[in-house]
């Protein structure tokens, strides 16, 4: 993995409290395990509500936490108080989503002023062993940095 | 919207029933509002369980639906006793996903033997306005009938 | 397909214009044969030139055709002296690109400021019948407006 | 790179043979400069005749030798007597390719009887550096060995 150098003295904080405010994670049981300038890794257990028709983890939850993974990996690299938007990613699903817990890891490819592009790799892991499930890559888009106070920006990728 | 001819006279029996037996959508809280041979419309409710740092769905729920009605449009023009595996997709990210309730709407572009082409759309639904927010386009491959008392086959798009 | 309305009066010769100035077009023997506000079809003839091992049109050939159609799509909304940079785009490939000519069909989903969501589709045509073989979405960004004599602005979509 | 045995012991002989086939690798001068069970790189030196209007190489030919490289890659893993097929794939451009010539390295992610997932990279050369400018992931599918003079089999990924 490449090394960058964080914008912001204050990356871990800004990207554990930018994680710590999606309900969405604290859903689905996901958490941070490893978080460096430009790269993380997630945690989330088995959970029988997340299943598809065989048992195994639904492709879209395994895409949200890529997807995090992902966004906070790009996060660590961006000034303070920015915030991100998920411009797009593909998902190539490799192996059935089969284990009692899965990891996310995540890394920035290239960070942009703009647009950063990312890549990230979903894991089973089922009796120590652990299995390639997915892969993601995908493009961020920064939006300038947010007055403390100030009003949400126009969100939206394409706007 | 192409028209194609199911050659599972009981297609929509099929297509319902895998479509309930996905915990994951149940979760989710995701229901079925319109299905025809080749086309699929989903619905989805506001829930800020399922929120990111802004209070909007997160992309990977998004995803979920988007894939999920894709599957089932798959489904729909399938041999009986068929199975279903995810080989890819991609997603645009449009416009936040904000709104009261959503609507993800599949069509088949080509249905294959083995692999099945789609394309989706999503869709916020706020004061009776419905916005674009995402689309997709992916792969389905479609693993031979299953024998009714049946091993489950091999799973894994790549296997 | 959706009706948009172009920023840039002139927006025909300026799309022309950017598609004429790119020698890889000319190379390919690709000509513009519709263009309006957000959408363009362009065509090509087959040459053995770009074959593949089965004699069938190489899959980056017919990339290089929706990309293009795309790019080109894009730019009838933007406005006068932008430049536009390709950000990602994905590829289906549905049938053997085997035909006389082939016509590459582009629309924009989205357009936006800075980001702007298109699709294409690739069809060959034979004997007067047209096959669809390919789908692509992707994204594109708009740089600002050139100065007329201005320096070439930095380029590369994660910059 | 993961380490795969080729189930091929001419695995060597039969991708080069399967390049050399392809008439748009050499209209493009794209070749080979190196090859290992599951990984090849391509190169190709810098043309004005594959450029886009400021003079960069269009993005449809990085992709073309992006695939190819992928192609090739998967194509070492294959029996005997297979042909392939791309599926799809996603190209994230992530620099202007601007160089006197350009490398494509890819590598099998996970090679499967059907289907093999795949990833690479293309890099820009100028006065010695190397500068990353577009990776790619995708799907290809394997077409069962064909009868050494027997008809070619029905193509088409989605077929």
């Amino acid at each position: 993995m490449l090394r960058f150098e964080p914008k912001n003295p204050d990356y871990r904080a800004a990207a554990v409290s930018t994680f710590d405010s999606q309900p969405a994670m604290r859903t689905l049981g996901i958490s941070i395990v490893r978080l460096e300038p430009g790269g993380v890794e997630l945690s989330m257990l088995y959970s029988a509500d997340w299943s598809q028709q065989n048992g195994f983890i639904h492709a879209g939850i395994i895409t949200a936490g890529l997807d995090n993974a992902c966004g906070i990996a790009a996060y660590t690299l961006m000034p303070p108080m920015s915030d991100i938007l998920t411009v797009e990613f593909k998902t190539n699903l490799l192996a059935p989503a089969k284990g009692e817990r899965f990891r996310f890891r995540a890394s920035v490819v290239k960070p942009g002023r703009t647009l950063t592009v990312y890549e990230a790799r979903a894991f089973a892991i089922q009796e120590g062993t652990e299995t390639l499930v997915a892969t993601m890559t995908g493009t961020l888009m920064a939006l300038p940095p947010r007055e403390p106070a100030g009003l949400q920006p126009a969100l939206g990728a394409a706007e």
